[in-house]
Parts: C-alpha cells; structure tokens; sequence
C-alpha cells in the first residue's frame, strides 16, 4: 500500500470564502504514486468545509447568500454558543456544506466528471486553518 | 489490494428523480471480489446526489417538497449563476443531500443497517449523466 | 492489509440527542492496530448522522434548534411519510447533518485537527441503534 498525507494551510483575508484546491490535490495525488485508490480530503476545522462544485463565481456567491439564509451570522446573540465567539453561523453552514470529499483515484488521476472541482470553504477566516489530504492505494 | 471501477449511466426523463442504485452497486461489489474494503459511490456531475436513504415513495415526495422550499427552482432570475442557465437550486440541493456515500464492505457484501439503501438523486435531469463507484479492498 | 469491523449499539432516552464516540473510535483505532489508513464511521439507520463538529454544549443546541427550524417535527401530519409514522422530519435532519465521516488514521492515530469530535447524532431514539466503524490500512 502507498500513503501520502498531507496538511495544506489556509489564511482568507475574508470571513468567508471559497479556495479552490483541486490543482494542489491533483500534485499530491501525482506526488503519491498511487494509480488506483481514494483520496480524502477533509477540513481539519469545525468552521470550514471541503466540498465539490462548479468552479464559477456567480454560484459562489449564490451560495454565499443561500447559506447566510439558512444560518444567519447576524444577530450574533441567537446562538448559545456566541458567548464570547461569534461563529456559531460558521458551524451551521459547514454542516451543510459537509466536511470532507473522497475522491477515486484512477490510473493516476482524481477521478472527476467533467465540472468536479474541489473547493475549500471557509466560514470563519482571517486566521491559519488547515485542511488534511490522506491518499491510499497501490 | 482489488480493486473495481465503474461508471452507471441515468437520463431521468424528469428534472428531478430519486432512482434506487442498489442493486447496481451489490452486482459490482459481488463482481469486484472484494470480502472486506471500501465502497465509494459518488455523482459525477454537480448538479446530482448519491446519498443513502429509505426506500419510500413518500418520503420522497417529503424530501422533494423539502428541498424545493430550501432551495427553490422559481424565480430562476433569483440566481447569479442562471445566467444562460436555470440549474442554480440544482447545485444547492446537492450540497444538501451530498455528493458520495462510502460503505463498508464486509465478507463480500455492503454492511448496511435494515433500512439503508442507495440512492442517486437527480436535481437536473433530462440528459445523461454519471455515477462513479470504486471499490477497494482485498 | 489489516480491518477492523465493529457496531457500536445506542440506545437514546430522548428523541433527539448528541452523543460524542470520539473515545470509542480511538480504541477501535488502537485496537485495530493500523497505523496508516482511513477509517469509516457511520450510521447504520436513516434517522441518525454521524458528524464531526465540536464538543461544546451551546452549540448542540443551537444545532438542535436550528434543524428543527429547517425541518420541523410538527405538524407531523405535514409529511407524506408520516403514514403510520412520526418521523419524517428525523429522516430530514439527518440529511442535512449526513451519514458518515471518513477520517484518516496517521501513526496509528485519527488524524484530527484541534477540535474535531465526532458525534452519534439521533433523531428519532428511544430505541436500540447501531453504527457502524470500519477500519482498513496497514
């Protein structure tokens, strides 16, 4: 069995954003040697996510929108865990946007459908977060 | 280490659809070999779900309704992304249901619970797309 | 490669509950004696989650009363499912909150970041329920 394992670090200058992180997941896949196996990759954050989705900025900040709706960061005061914190928000929009992706790994490559592309989702930023990358195979 | 990997194409005549996989992927888990690994099931389009779930039609129409209120097709025009497109809550009720399931193989079948069945969920439809389902194990 | 299956029983007093396994998985870990691989954890009914998120009191309840907003309980004859059933919103809840996490296992350890904990999420209790964890690597 090969392993590669792998912490990157982030630091948006934003609150929220969306990093995509396919073409450092694609060098380490390269990096593994793996040909046939999975690749996790997984927020190390409870206010972040990974994810997969399109790679286009109108969608983005579709989302954005669409998740501040659903878990609204404002008032602060709603949420019990806001006491002396102010991201409670950023916990509930990492739950819906999930915390890892598994990914194939085929004859060497991530294996994507044609618009797959992984995204790093930060919902409580302006510091250094991390996001671990785990490959295995043969 | 085996290994297995296969592409199940759908083209679902309805914009929205919950078609049951399972069967499909027990075949491929049968056909890999595998007694004890890893299944990984995922969409490989971003506008679709793979997600585990039970086999009840009303239920459906519950999570379809659901859906639909927390992430609504109409006014298209409510969307950045539906700018040549009208797909945007396709993307969103995908990030709710999630991309992939991983299930556990043990002694040459899925591990399932009493009621777990697997489910590709079709968010827009009418074309066709793909499920990627890679099992690894020995 | 080494594996290790096991299922873990829960047996809730409330409907709803947030119960943190993280322990039990560490041992299964340790005793799996794999010191690089992935571990699979999940639950094995359609009403429950598996999830990693933090262990910190307040924020269980905003969760909870966050995803009864999202999907709420009553009226429960708002649900097509609720035929002889009570529990379609669990169904709902545990959609949002998702079936499994996937974590790495470096050095013979779950690979975490400094607050990942992962939780047995019920939603419809009060009866015996199993999830399941599934260790592979070497």
């Amino acid at each position: 069995m090969k392993v590669l394992t792998k912490e990157l670090w982030f630091n948006t200058p934003t609150r929220r954003a969306f990093v995509n992180i396919t073409p450092q997941v694609e060098e380490l896949v390269e990096q593994s040697g793996v040909q046939e196996g999975l690749c996790l990759v997984n927020a190390m954050h409870i206010t972040a996510s990974v994810f997969i989705n399109d790679a286009e900025s109108g969608l983005h900040r579709d989302m954005d929108k669409w998740l501040e709706k659903l878990a609204p960061h404002d008032p602060v005061s709603q949420y019990e865990h806001n006491n002396g914190e102010d991201n409670a928000d950023a916990h509930l929009k990492r739950s819906v946007m999930g915390r890892e992706v598994v990914v194939a790994i085929t004859a060497g490559k991530l294996h994507f459908g044609p618009w797959e592309q992984i995204f790093y989702g930060e919902f409580d930023g302006r510091r250094r977060k991390r996001v671990l990358v785990k490959i295995i195979g043969e």
